[in-house]
C-alpha cells in the first residue's frame, strides 16, 4: 500500500448559460488509470463563473435547474459587475459563489461512493461557449 | 504517528420534507473510536435528495432554515423533473443540488473544530421517509 | 519528500453584514512558509454567522454578492431565531448554512491553483463587527 496525492486534470468544452455537464465517468477514470483504491477527488474549478456540484441527471432536472438559477440570479438585471466590466455576466459570478467552485467525492474499492441516481456535474454559470480545465486532485492509496 | 485513510459510515433514520438531523456527536465517535488525532473528515452523502452543511442546532433556526427552502424552492411547483417521474420531489433534487452533498471539517487533539454554537447536520430534502447512509472518510494522523 | 497533514489559523477583523474579505494571499503565505509544494488547503470557518467560497473581487461583485443575500434571504424578516433569542441576526444564520461553512482549494508548485481573475473570500453574515479565525488545513507533501 503507498499513500500520496497527485493532481491531475480533465478538459471540457461547455456551451455556457447553465449547460450542465455529467464529469463521474472522466472522474473515475481519473482513479482507475492512476491505480488508486481508496481516498477521495477534490474537484476545483478554476475560474470565477462556474461551479460543481451532484445532481440526477436527467432531461427534467436540466431544465429544472437553470430555471431556478434564472428566478433567483436573472440575467439582464442591473448588476454593478456589468456597470463597470460590460461584459453581461454578472449574473454568472454571483451564481457561480453560491454554488461554491469545489466538491470532494470519497471513493473505494477503485470507485466513486456515489448514489444510484446521483452523477458529479460541472455547471458552466458564464454566458458564452468556454473551454474548461478542471482539477482533480485525488488523495488516497494506492493498490 | 501514522498517516492514513479509512471509510466509514454512520446509518440514520430521517423524516424527510427537510427534516434537519445533528451528526456531530456520531462524526466525534469515529474519530475516538478509531484513534484519530489530528485531520479531516470528509462527509458525504449518497443520494441526490439531501445535503450536509452546519448550523446552530436550536429550534428557531429548525424552522427558520425550511421555511427559506420553501420560499425559493416551493414544493408542488409544476417542475420537470416531476412530470417525467412523478415522484413528486422534483424540488427535492433542486434543493439538494443547491446546499451540496459535501461537507469536509478539520479536527484536532481528538475533536472536530467547530464554533460553539456550531453543529453539522444532514438536511433530507425528500418528500418522504428515508433509510440513510452517510460516508465519513478520515483522512488523518493516528496517535 | 514527505507526506503531512498540519492545522494553521488565519486571524480576521471583519465589519459582519456581508462584509466580504480576501484571504488568498494569507493562505499562500501558510502554504510557502511552511514549505509545502503539491497537496490541498481546507479552509473552514468555526462559528454559524460566516462562511467561505471564492468569487472574482472586484468592487461591482462586493455590491452584487450582498444584494443578492438581501434579496433571498431579508435583514429584519420575522425570524423563529430572533424570537427566541433577540439577537436579529436570524438571517446570518440562514445565510450561512446556505454557503457553506468550508472549501478545499488544490496547490501545486507552491501555489493555489485558481482563474486568474478568482480569489478565495470569507463572508461575515452576522450583523456586528467580529474578531475571526479561520482554520487553514493543510494536507500534502513538502519539499
Amino acid at each position: 500500500m503507498h499513500f500520496t496525492i497527485e493532481t491531475y486534470t480533465i478538459e471540457l468544452k461547455s456551451k455556457g448559460n447553465c449547460d450542465i455537464i455529467d464529469i463521474t465517468s472522466k472522474v473515475n477514470e481519473v482513479i482507475r488509470e492512476n491505480s488508486f483504491n481508496e481516498g477521495s477527488a477534490l474537484l476545483f474549478v478554476p475560474g470565477s463563473t462556474a461551479g460543481i456540484t451532484t445532481i440526477e441527471y436527467e432531461p427534467g432536472l436540466l431544465k429544472d435547474y437553470p430555471n431556478f438559477f434564472e428566478k433567483i440570479i436573472p440575467k439582464n438585471q442591473n448588476d454593478h459587475h456589468d456597470d463597470t466590466w460590460h461584459d453581461g455576466n454578472g449574473h454568472s459570478h454571483v451564481r457561480a459563489s453560491l454554488q461554491g467552485a469545489s466538491l470532494t467525492v470519497p471513493f473505494k474499492n477503485k470507485s466513486l461512493i456515489l448514489g444510484t441516481w446521483q452523477q458529479i456535474i460541472f455547471v458552466d454559470f458564464d454566458n458564452r461557449h468556454r473551454d474548461r480545465e478542471i482539477i482533480v486532485q485525488i488523495t488516497g492509496k494506492r493498490d
